[in-house]
């Protein structure tokens, strides 16, 4: 490959916040692509067509599923009142009321329940906590393909996660069986061009990515790099944001309140048919 | 958008197992793109480049991460030996030590805790089953974006589920500490042009894909429809396969063996520093 191209440095310069980011001699516009994915939060009115849902999922469907089980499923939910009452479950959301389509991506062992019964046969291993994560692991490879798609579209999207906040009341809204629960959101329209969404910065490859093992302290260099991108970004953004990003993912964490409700998905798991064994 | 090309027409052939499947009018080439994905077991020994990993990890990093946490990572294992002993672990699969480069994907709180007590925080939240689903979220979705990445370089993957057989075997083997676990694997490199891999088909949109409330009778006819493609498919490809696809997925959920010691999750989490509260 030849050296980065000034889009390609404009995008890595972008995505981890730094003047001066390394722009490695490997790339496609499909990397391009995904470099410039940004979080949306604001849409104009346009509907999405049943063609670019049906254009979205074939790409969801597109991503690799465990075992082929296919544990997930997605529920369209275009429907006004019901968008407004979701997005109340989910902690008040303006933008699932605003954004035309919403996403409600499921892990669902309630088909293969059925496929097992119909076969005949037991099906004692959708008892276990390995098989919620089989369904929450093929949900999430599917939206991200599905965001992917959406985005070559031209539309945008922002994941919701919480639509775990109540998982109960969200199954009775969307009428889901036992064995299956919400795992995201996600919120799908045109963006609106008066609000645009800005690329936040990530970390340096420092910090996530590892070699041959895993170490804490090399992450300390690029964390505190990170604090630093980050409060350049809430500056260039006018968010005026107290503390660093190390501070509020601190706070994120610090007790069960912080959680808005998901401290109890234990609770809820279990009154939605995961005993989690 | 205009009539499918001749192109779009194959790709949803393969995709959906199908001679006539519907192929809606909204497309693009990065969706054509992802509905052409395989996994891949056959490489060649090629290195991945040190530029590649760098941009597929810059890929990964560009997708939406809970709250902003962040709470994954991944190791990178060229080293045969560890390649071997990490095949072993995942239930003897040879395509982890021919592939050239082998991408263990981790939910990752460990930083976050680091974090927290950095900031003199504490950090109850990390205790409880709604974190460590943030973790297999975060990880999930920044793979499937290094999938996509890598496959625009030429490259191929195939996940590995087997990862998560002997959590505290692969922990001891990656040197990660407490609060981090194996989501899954990844190989990656050069597909073997000699043992070329298939579009495996998905399931008619029918199964997945409900509207406004979800329907488990509604998908009946598309598993059925399912079931057809599947057998197609292995005859296609000269696999002798008894009996369908709902077969199969019956027998891999029978009972707790069929789940090849991830039975023990639970038990492996709290080995690994996850309470699941």
């Amino acid at each position: 490959m030849n050296a980065p191209t000034p889009n390609q440095q404009a995008l890595y310069q972008a995505r981890y916040g730094s003047p001066e980011p390394a722009v490695p001699a490997a790339g496609s516009p499909i990397i391009d692509h995904l470099l410039a994915h940004r979080s949306v939060r604001a849409y104009l009115p346009d509907p999405v067509s049943d063609d670019q849902l049906a254009a979205i999922v074939a790409a969801a469907q597109s991503a690799a599923s465990s075992s082929n089980l296919h544990a997930w499923s997605v529920v369209a939910v275009r429907d006004p009142e019901r968008k407004a009452r979701l997005s109340i479950m989910a902690g008040d959301q303006p933008h699932i009321r605003q954004a035309p389509l919403f996403l409600v991506w499921l892990a669902d062992l309630a088909r293969l329940e059925q496929v097992a019964t119909t076969a005949g046969e037991a099906h004692a291993a959708l008892d276990y906590l390995e098989m919620l994560q089989v369904g929450f692991i093929d949900a999430s490879l599917a939206a991200q393909n599905a965001v992917t798609a959406a985005e070559s579209l031209g539309l945008g999207t922002v994941y919701i996660g919480g639509i775990r906040n109540q998982p109960e009341a969200v199954a009775a809204e969307l009428q889901l069986p036992p064995r299956t629960v919400a795992v995201f959101g996600l919120c799908v329209g045109t963006p609106d061009p008066a609000q645009p969404a800005a690329v936040k910065p990530r970390p340096p490859q420092s910090v996530v990515l590892h070699h041959e093992t895993y170490s804490l302290p090399a992450q300390a260099a690029g964390l505190a790099e990170y604090d630093g991108a980050m409060t350049a970004f809430y500056a260039s953004q006018g968010m005026k944001v107290r503390g660093t990003w190390s501070n509020h993912s601190a706070k994120r964490i610090r007790d069960a309140a912080a959680l808005t409700g998901r401290d109890r998905l234990v609770e809820a798991l279990n009154a939605r048919g995961f005993p989690l064994k």
